[in-house]
């Protein structure tokens, strides 16, 4: 396969699709970002699909080219890892609706050759998965071995398994839900409003401006932030110690260190996402309700799925709790799926399938590693 | 003492303290608005302190002037109820930093003749309750039957015990905390955040101007409700209903009712709230911790009090959860304080405690009945 130049690092493809939208509208042409780590083999059998969160991207394991950091999953994917690229062949995907390569906001719009901004149509997750089938098409891979992925990412497995059941064999959803609840749609919300209250946001249209909603887009992505961390987390790594100072400064700096961290969260967040996808992308996972097409019935969504399920969640994590995790397993079993659960331990929060956890590196890798997968 | 104009409602009086500050500053003169309920006896030692919250005021049982809605805590303040003004003298006074007539970053600055903005010292719960000891003072009411308040206004309770034992016979505290958590902080910081991205804000100087930061304010609102409702209580009232329509619209309206409810949380508060005092207050709650000034041992902020204590958490309150009151039960435990603990459960997350809540008023009412209080 090294000689197939459709795989390989930083790809990029521009396909005629067209995605045919949950909204009823069509997106033609459809621009596709991703990466590709370990061979396909001869059956085309062995690859997985990780499908990245919602500020997450394509860049899983190699360095990211904005912020020059190593990919977001290097301790999951490459060779002897649980995702093992001697053993298959890891896609990664920007998502429809993103600012890394693949169609978004930022992209030209055919109809008059500027960005769509706001003209680009409102996306589903389950748009974002008949994109990502799209190009797997164009990659020739009929049925993947594992489709894996965390909070959005676990969003898109699930829709891959209830959407396309002969194409999974086997899909791993970690810190996820079947269907976003009120409060998660409030915090989305409450970023959406900082962004299109920021007057540099001028109702999507700043991609010819000098000014870009970058104010708007940091309160947003500190608000989300609070929520990938647990209370503990947050006490156990800043408490109420100050930032370089001896004494509270009587004034509105930022005399805690929790308040510096938020602070960096926001301003570097800004230099590597664009707010308008943020937009988008929100709406999205806000719209997100797998049971919604089959009458509130979850388990309709899996019904005589094939599908081999794992399910891991993290007992500190108040975004996605564990009690979501359990309504898809039981749904599963509900359907007659095969599906295995269990939650670990972090004091980590959401966050936690983004970080170092060895214990969900064993769980997956063992996984894989059973019955006939890959 | 009818005849008394220092007592009754919609008062105010400016008095020249000064409120010695934390941070060092004086504060001179100080404004007080507050109201009264019911009789001060001969004695003068039936007087309840009420303590309002955050975004709270004085107006706990008449009609507030911007909003014309009833008192906030109009089930709790009257003849027969909990609070009675039958047999107490209730008090509620506007907090320093607020805009409710009290000193605030709205009044004058006597320095300059115009508003304080910034320049307002910034203050802490100690200093607000410093502030109400003199306006006591000037109604020459010694000792307090009763010193009460829920979330902020808890905090002011448990200050009061620490730095005027002798003045308070009994104080209730409800919903509260000895001091601002690593998130607590964190969540008022994304208020500031969105308040001072606001370029209405102006540096906190736009009182003389056209524009207020409203958009700002009404983000950080936005915020700091969800934090106000449990996950369980939004789910119960919303859950993913949509607002006046039969499917979502696919676009950025406000789809579901919870978008619809918040924007309508956000829009409301910036009509009877000013933003610099959303700042000041923010603040002085993040800089509380009762301990700090005990070499960090809470039971020592009550070391030989005579106060006895009534503590009423919330099983649904995260913002404050229940295990921060038993902190400060075991506080009084080990500091030989009377103190008594109930948690009430309520789907309602931390506004329970502005609710109509039947469990909480019976468990006040009993407290105030029971010994000798009053």
């Amino acid at each position: 396969m090294s000689e197939d130049d459709r795989f390989g690092l930083d790809k990029g493809i521009r396909l005629m699709g067209p995605v045919k939208l949950d909204s009823g509208a069509e997106l033609v042409p459809v621009d596709f970002a991703y990466e590709s780590y370990g061979a396909l083999n001869e059956a085309r059998d062995n690859a997985i699909l990780i499908c990245h969160a919602l500020t997450g991207d394509q860049y899983v394991a190699s360095q990211h080219p904005a912020t020059g950091k190593p990919g977001w999953w290097l301790n999951m994917v490459g060779p002897g890892k649980p995702l093992d690229t001697d053993r298959f062949c890891v896609i990664c995907i920007n998502v429809l609706g993103s600012c890394m390569g693949s169609s978004g906001p930022a992209s030209i719009n055919p109809a008059t050759n500027n960005p769509y901004g706001m003209a680009f149509p409102v996306i589903t997750i389950a748009d974002m998965v008949r994109a990502q089938a799209i190009l797997l098409d164009h990659l020739e891979i009929e049925r993947l071995a594992c489709v894996i992925g965390g909070s959005m990412g676990g969003m898109q497995a699930l829709s891959w398994a209830s959407l396309f059941p002969d194409r999974v064999k086997s899909a791993i959803v970690i810190a996820s839900t079947a269907r976003h609840s009120a409060q998660n749609i409030a915090f989305h919300e409450v970023g959406r409003q900082a962004i299109m209250a920021d007057p540099n946001w001028q109702g999507g249209d700043y991609y010819g401006s000098d000014n870009s909603p970058a104010k708007g887009l940091a309160v947003a992505r500190m608000a989300a932030h609070i929520t990938y961390m647990s209370e503990e987390g947050l006490t156990g790594k800043f408490g109420r110690n100050l930032q370089d100072r001896e004494a509270k400064s009587f004034g509105f700096d930022a005399d805690f260190q929790v308040e510096s961290y938020l602070r960096h969260q926001g301003s570097t967040f800004v230099d590597r996402f664009d707010a308008n996808s943020y937009l988008y992308i929100t709406r999205a996972m806000d719209y997100f309700d797998l049971a919604e097409a089959h009458n509130g019935v979850l388990a309709k969504a899996f019904s005589g799925s094939k599908t081999r399920f794992c399910l891991i969640s993290f007992d500190s994590d108040w975004l996605y709790p564990t009690a979501e995790s359990r309504r898809i397993v039981h749904a599963l079993n509900a359907a007659g799926a095969a599906a295995s659960f269990v939650e670990l331990s972090s004091p980590f929060g959401h966050d936690a399938f983004l970080l170092e956890t060895p214990e969900m590196n064993r769980v997956i890798a063992g996984f894989l590693s059973a019955g006939d997968i890959g």
